[in-house]
């Protein structure tokens, strides 16, 4: 199930877009075709994002390798990296591999162009094998949270398909699943581009994890009615107070939870915490084209000429929050004193 | 924006499902057909369906003109009756009319067949034309509690396609943009069958009043970042301590307005009011075909072979209900006091 392949300097993504009625992968070999498969969400979910766009200055270090001489080769490497982030506003793991790659440029001032190529490749493959190794441990973590026997909803995909493999808030579901195979999982559709039913069901039902699929507005008809025993799901970006954005609606899944008396975590590895930023508030929001509301694989759903809105996220406050599962370790409330500690 | 007419003994019925990138009607001469019409959400919409199982039962002694005495009609009678009873569990008003017009015949016990017929007839006219006062005198009522400039979101379609013409909820709002222009409207699509997409932001769009379209996800987001002022929805069926069984999501928009401290109304007619029915507990909910989940128009969005629940209701508790709109007058908490009395 993994969404992301480097081989022979090409960078492979699985089309994220046709599943889960069609499987296909497309080739990035510029830049920009990277920049533009992140945009048109051929690639989504935080941590991918990160791992495509690191990718993506490595592809940038082989397009550049005619240059002369490194002054000319890092400035056309920051040109990329410029590039790259323009793509997506709200998950911060972009911009923290975006940093990462060129902190490597920086440091490593003195190599050829030819060896600087080789170090961004060796360094996007450390930042893909990192993640999975961070969704497997925070999966291990969560797992101990998941009580025995539970059904948990989740919203959106924070699945294998988010991440280099294995998943931040499937991981921890993967891994409780490993443990007690009597756990079941119920997935929000999760309109309006529809992770949930395409990606999150379509990974579970392949692993065999007994999947149910509900639409958005269904989650607290379940919940009330005592279906649901632990909400796990993913993050864009998680401020220093423990604010989290994601995917739209997932602050309504909190609201609902917490009013159901469920607990509510999130999975994210640290490079998903913004550090520098105090409160959610201030974490910019996607606006998407009104199209993904108004037709669903290009069938028309809505009358012509009506307003839309489509933000992509939204904020969910920190007191609506029962923990956060990092590689590092669960932060719990108070997260103004738990979260600035997981930074290094 | 009439949903239902009768003319010339014939029912004709606007295609909901075909909206609003068609318009069409057809037409039904038999219980059979208005049955099928129900059970397909041809027509939909609580009052609207009480309403068209009345002209149900008026077809019913249409087609039953050759019976050579009361007795046969009758029984012919009660079969139709039972017929449109088990299209749909859950609105109530299917089950008020019908007994209406059931009780009509046996207080008429000694017209002729034919007088009968022409009674059946002007019975379910009326019926037709109380819906339509009601939903005035509700919009009347309702208009009054919705502040200057107010931005109200709704839930699914409580319009003049849901009643005999005019709408509860989109009465409520019709009333209050004519005494206020500055109001506006935010509409959740109400996923799976699109109901708010599909039928409210056509006919909100088509008055001419202000009307954005959101997916049902956002909705506490907007009201999170104060877009939204007041909530108005429909009701399939209330229980006499006020609890509400209405189109699944609105259990959620009304845990998220109360947590956002935003006044939730519930506009419906007193035959939604199930008198005999202390709790809300009790409403039957109707599970709908999974294919409303996994196809939208025909199109997969969900893997082959996954798990679906499709509940069409849920019930919202008294508790968080700020008031409920009658053509009565507005009821206000404790419910248990204040629905009774609405029973003549």
């Amino acid at each position: 199930m993994r969404p992301i392949f480097w081989e022979n300097q090409e960078l492979r993504l699985v089309d994220q877009t046709k599943l889960p009625t069609e499987y296909l992968e497309i080739t990035c070999k510029t830049v920009e075709e990277t920049a533009v498969a992140i945009e048109d969400m051929i690639v989504r979910g935080a941590p991918a994002i990160g791992i495509t766009a690191a990718y993506g200055v490595a592809l940038s270090g082989i397009e550049s390798a005619s240059c002369s001489n490194r002054e000319d080769f890092d400035q056309a490497i920051r040109l990329a990296i410029k590039r790259l982030a323009e793509t997506r506003p709200t998950a911060v793991n972009l911009f923290w591999a975006l940093n990462r790659m060129e902190a490597l440029m920086v440091k490593r001032g003195t190599l050829s162009t030819g060896e600087m190529i080789h170090a961004f490749e060796q360094e996007a493959i450390l930042i893909h094998e990192e993640d999975i190794a961070m969704c497997k441990t925070m999966g291990h973590f969560g797992a101990e949270l998941i009580p025995e026997g539970a059904t948990i909803l989740t919203h959106c995909n924070a699945g294998a398909l988010a991440t280099g493999d294995y998943g931040t808030a499937l991981g921890v579901i993967r891994a409780a699943f490993e443990k007690d195979p009597t756990i079941s999982v119920y997935a929000d559709e999760t309109r309006p581009y529809l992770q949930g039913a395409r990606l999150t069901a379509y990974e579970l039902h392949a692993d065999g994890i007994p999947v149910t699929l509900i639409t958005d507005n269904m989650a607290g008809h379940f919940m009330k009615i005592g279906r649901i025993q632990a909400v796990v799901v993913g993050a864009d970006r998680i401020a220093n107070n423990g604010d989290v954005a994601n995917k739209i609606g997932t602050y309504g899944v909190a609201v609902l939870a917490k009013e159901n008396g469920i607990p509510f975590y999130v999975a994210a590895p640290t490079s998903t915490v913004d550090f520098r930023m105090s409160s959610g508030e201030e974490i910019p929001i996607e606006q998407r084209d009104s199209r993904e509301v108004t037709h669903i694989r290009g069938i028309q759903i809505a009358p012509d000429g009506v307003r839309i809105e489509n933000p992509a996220f939204d904020v969910t406050p920190n007191r609506y929050i029962t923990g956060i599962i990092t590689e590092k370790g669960v932060a719990w409330p108070p997260y103004s004193e738990s979260i600035p500690v997981l930074e290094e």
